[in-house]
């Protein structure tokens, strides 16, 4: 058999400034920056903007962006009416694919492809995304849907419409780092997917459908679901021991643990960590914090020397649970979050733009011709 | 610089059963037949079911296949709605992309992604994009939508609505033969796109939105709308042959000329070319077919022996022009033709699923930390 890359693993197709990761010890850079000093110091504004130009932004620069992510949150009346008539119970992440498609319908702009109208339209799509899926999360909850406030963050504004009340501070600012951290990963699965659409000068709102179909998979967006999942399957603190030990003895797949890049710790899960740990000292430790810190024991105990650890997902979804939002929603959240890092990597993939086409082995049957009907076995 | 595979030209990530080409020797065959005996012999319908199924079908599963599809025909009024206020310039192309993913939200089966289920709802998506896709030519025509009739062929019943009059008999064979010819081309952009999307085990409609966004781009399902625009261009056949010596001298690119693969004649371009031949002999040579003849002509002489030579746009344009159809529609008429070579390849790979998340070689900077905005430059 030919030499097969299955998975495309460790294939190398392109070149990119944006993201450096080093898996076997758990290093995750944005230009060459620490992915802690982006989450302890910046803003999910400041990354998104850096990584779509690939450089860091001056104050100017930046306060300019901020102000164009602020002044495009609203979205167009006929894509309001569009979520409100989707089915209630439809995926959410189906009808976030449904309403980026169809704001591509409407936006004037939709069809051009220079880098200047990418980066414009990036802009828009990064704004309104939060506008969309909060929208999504309220009208299948049927619940009216809460219009954008300019005078917020990115990340307050999100919390301040899906839950219909202004968040707290801290908790804007919990979700803002939240943001930070799943903002880009370098060639992900969806990510990868909105360059190959865009490697035929597809538009904007193409490649960026392309990518919310494939973070939809649970193979890549679904796995924080599946830890909230587990965690309300183990149920309570107490029996999280028992519970991780039987699953290690039968070899049963963990969720949260284990990432085909990283074999040490995810750097982003220890950010969470961190965070999660300074809520616990605050106001004592929750029953999903127990849990988490009792498999995340054992786990690394067992099978660390292996390369499995706990990843972003571990943590992340009790994060989302601690700020309200139930977990149906998680992978639009990520959505939200990686938007920036699809508009950017597509946005540089197109400087140097060359059609992807790979190819397959052909296994099949040759020299056959086509017989008829009635002569069939 | 580590060695990158740019376009991921010649790497294998695959086996595939389904579709074999010789770009050198210009031969395509799927399960091992000829292109040019399905085109003889064969419908869209049987090749359809075919490429699902990876074997030639006995005369019984065809008959069953082909009576799923004419059930299966109608599109939900909410869909004909939606496609009804969409704005009337949109790019039937993104249009097409929003009607998909909004069928996925009416389809209560969407969210299954066993082979079964997988295999279910293409049946229903071959069947109803001839719907939605003459649904939006017609409502951007500002003419009624037709609905389906379930007595013609796959073919003729999307010529019966496109147009709202049933075609000849010719005609439906000779579109069913165009459908068969794109029906299926191995890994190409938008096939892959839809396998990238896949590998994530996201569902039917992530993929196929994925595909179309990806065959949207001008690199991919565009090249025959742009040989229109050529020969529009020309104007005339006493002009064509200074236009192409033209072209060729300052070694500008022709349109429809050229292929990734294809070294020597694209073998679906020679069907066309036959059929051509047929019409011009009994009608007369229309001033398009004269046009093509003196260029392909002129290009094979002239680099012809550098392996460029005709592909199956340079004819295919043609025959939809000459069967009533406008230029904006020829990709979508793609389309119609390639969900089910998409269909086919998903539940090819997902049979031996892999999640497909390749390397970019990092090329940013490294041992940056985060500066204080007022310290920038």
């Amino acid at each position: 058999m030919s030499n097969i890359a299955k998975g495309l693993e460790g294939v190398l197709f392109t070149e990119s400034k944006l993201t450096f990761i080093n898996g076997a010890e758990g290093i995750l850079t944005h230009l060459g920056i620490p992915i802690q000093e982006w989450a302890e110091k910046s803003t999910f504004e400041e990354l998104s903007l850096a990584l779509l130009d690939a450089e860091l932004p001056t104050a100017e620069e930046l306060a300019k962006f901020d102000a164009e992510l602020r002044a495009n949150r609203s979205i167009p009346a006929e894509l309001v009416e569009l979520i409100e008539n989707m089915p209630r119970r439809a995926h959410p992440m189906q009808a976030l694919r449904t309403a980026v498609s169809y704001l591509g319908l409407l936006d004037p702009q939709s069809e051009e492809v220079s880098q200047e109208a990418r980066r414009a339209i990036s802009i828009r799509m990064i704004a309104q995304f939060s506008t969309i899926i909060a929208a999504i999360k309220r009208a299948q909850e049927g619940q009216p849907i809460v219009a954008p406030r300019q005078d917020l963050t990115h990340a307050g504004n999100f919390l301040y419409m899906l839950n219909g009340k202004e968040p707290t501070a801290e908790q804007a600012r919990l979700f803002d780092i939240a943001l930070i951290l799943h903002a880009d990963h370098g060639m992900n699965a969806s990510t990868f997917t909105a360059i190959a659409t865009s490697s035929t000068i597809s538009d904007m709102y193409s490649c960026i459908t392309s990518a919310i179909g494939a973070l939809k998979g649970p193979l890549h967006g679904g796995a924080n679901e599946q830890v909230m999942v587990m965690l309300d399957e183990v149920g309570s603190p107490d029996k999280a021991a028992e519970y991780i030990t039987d699953k290690l003895d039968k070899k049963e797949k963990i969720m949260g643990v284990g990432h085909r890049v990283y074999k040490y710790f995810d750097p982003r899960s220890r950010v969470l960590r961190d965070y999660a740990e300074v809520v616990a000292n605050k106001e004592g430790r929750s029953n999903y914090y127990q849990i988490l810190e009792t498999i995340e024991k054992t786990v690394v105990d067992r099978i660390g020397s292996k390369g499995i650890y706990p990843n972003v997902d571990f943590y992340s979804g009790t994060v989302y649970s601690d700020l309200g939002i139930s977990k149906e929603y998680f992978t639009p959240i990520f959505a939200l979050a990686r938007i920036s890092g699809w508009c950017a990597s597509v946005i540089e993939y197109s400087r140097d733009n060359r059609l992807l086409r790979p190819d397959a082995v052909y296994t099949g049957l040759s020299d056959q011709h086509y017989t008829e009907l009635q002569d069939r076995q």
